[in-house]
């Protein structure tokens, strides 16, 4: 299969689908009638804290690790990540029957080293974000492993896409669908499916006021970088790439930012109304709806509940 | 409909079915390649947890009060529970447009008092367990509603027969099915379904070392008491009643008992590895299958996770 070096097409989209069908789950949709009287719309919930791993990030990676050569996969795959894309990559590399190599911070949870360690993967520690980079080039130089990105890639961004291909084949037209936005990875995807596949369905954005760049990018046409990336939703810290951007520039139409209360606010809602477990970065497209109500009222939303790694020692409420 | 004054037929389950259709969710079934993996069984999860009230307890509730007559019904329905039952028959009172009494005692946890009132029921507090019955009497007295005793019942247990009926149509030719056992509703429900649907699988009962008086009852032909109830698992506290014991004792092979710890374990694996939020007392199925693996290992075993309502902020782990 070849690598693609373009926004991915619809057929390109359908192509990875049937590619990574195996290594993925197509994952269930669920509704609330409680969340749907809460909120005043008919909220459809794309439930990825049951895809492989925990979350979508594993469609992202199967889809880049398969397209790799037999030359480029031999030596194994790396990447750097403390969350999801790392057991992503991890989980990617033991399916492929090849070695992971995942670099992390030295302050990486105790729980994530562990997990990605689950699947079979060798954790390198790095000091600092400064250091991760050069570390990863010091891995690749040992041992010859091919670096898959967590979201400026275009294999990566077709294998998001993935996500709300399925979800826009659950429900028929969707006034709206929602994803967070961190690199913009799943955004991206989630955007060009659904130009693809229900061209007058809204895409919106949600991110935490305090690392609100991609909204901030939306205004000045450029990558915005955050001052502070201190928000509970640990996996939307990450500035947009310039691949990521240009998409959600053309596709997106609104990005929503909400506050640190609100994402706790949806977290636990969807904890106890639900009985299913979602990370905080999860909640923040619930949480702007929520925050938003005569905006969304009466209105069919669809919303990409993204992962479902979370402590269980360390929740916010 | 007509009341049932007998152990309930196959044809009783299949119209009990039919008659509550509306009132319930038919609920999914999950599996989960690592709890596979890590108790050498293959499991099949009835997920009652995603039931409406979020436990299975609104089948019987529903069953019970649809076949209540017009005159009976008029007056709203009464029962005594700071549990799952108080939520359920709240909610079909409020589904069948009559008042709902719940009887609950003075240090109920106010999150289930809550819970309870958002449904639209008036809760009368009681002192203790022997105030319980009178303050009924005084409820029935004074408003003429009607009492649905949360298992002792053939039409509640009808109702919790439906349930293993839905696993039961979506998973063929299980070696197991278990259900935990606390007044026995479920458990005999469960048993009838399975002789009538599927009679070569064999059914086992769960419950705690510290109310191990189903698993003492089996033993002595006769029903036990417990002397103490100090179990997390807050759902299987009472003893079974004269009409589930009966039942039980004649198509129920079996009662596994499990330490609190194991119980524990067993739902923090549960919320871990599947996402799902499950009530301790969901968990002691799966704890009796991973505390005797060799038991289980390579047979297919039906698990219903009874329902999810916990108080986030009392988590045991």
């Amino acid at each position: 299969m070849e690598k693609l070096e373009r926004i991915p097409t619809k057929q390109d989209i359908i192509e990875t689908y049937e590619a990574i069908a195996e290594m993925i789950h197509y994952t269930p949709m669920m509704m609330s009638e409680s969340l749907n009287q809460i909120s005043g719309a008919e909220l459809f919930f794309k439930c990825e804290n049951f895809q492989k791993i925990g979350a979508f990030k594993m469609r992202g990676a199967a889809s880049a690790a398969i397209r790799l050569t037999d030359k480029e996969l031999e030596n194994g795959l790396v990447t750097h990540s403390s969350g999801n894309h790392a057991q992503a990559v991890a989980r990617a590399a033991q399916l492929l029957g090849v070695p992971a190599y995942i670099v992390m911070p030295e302050n990486a949870p105790s729980i994530k080293v562990e997990a990605t360690q689950g699947y079979g993967a060798e954790i390198i520690f790095c000091k600092n974000v400064e250091d991760r980079e050069p570390t990863v080039r010091a891995v690749v130089e040992r041992t010859g492993a091919t670096f898959i990105h967590p979201y400026n890639d275009y294999n990566v961004i077709a294998g998001q896409a993935t996500c709300a291909m399925e979800l826009l084949q659950d429900v028929e037209e969707l006034d709206v669908i929602m994803a967070p936005v961190g690199g913009g990875g799943l955004l991206s995807g989630t955007a060009l499916s659904t130009r693809y596949w229900s061209p007058s369905t809204k895409v919106i954005g949600a991110e935490p006021d305090i690392v609100n760049d991609a909204w901030r990018a939306m205004q000045s046409g450029q990558i915005e970088s955050n001052t502070s990336t201190d928000t509970i939703a640990d996996g939307l810290r990450t500035n947009l790439g310039e691949k990521t951007f240009d998409i959600i520039r053309q596709h997106v139409d609104d990005i929503i930012t909400v506050s640190e209360e609100a994402i706790i606010e949806a977290m636990k809602l969807v904890w106890e109304r639900m009985k299913i477990i979602i990370e905080p970065s999860c909640a923040v497209p619930l949480a702007a709806v929520l925050q938003n109500k005569e905006r969304f009222e009466g209105e069919k939303v669809g919303i990409i509940l993204t992962g479902g790694n979370v402590d269980l020692k360390k929740l916010p409420f």
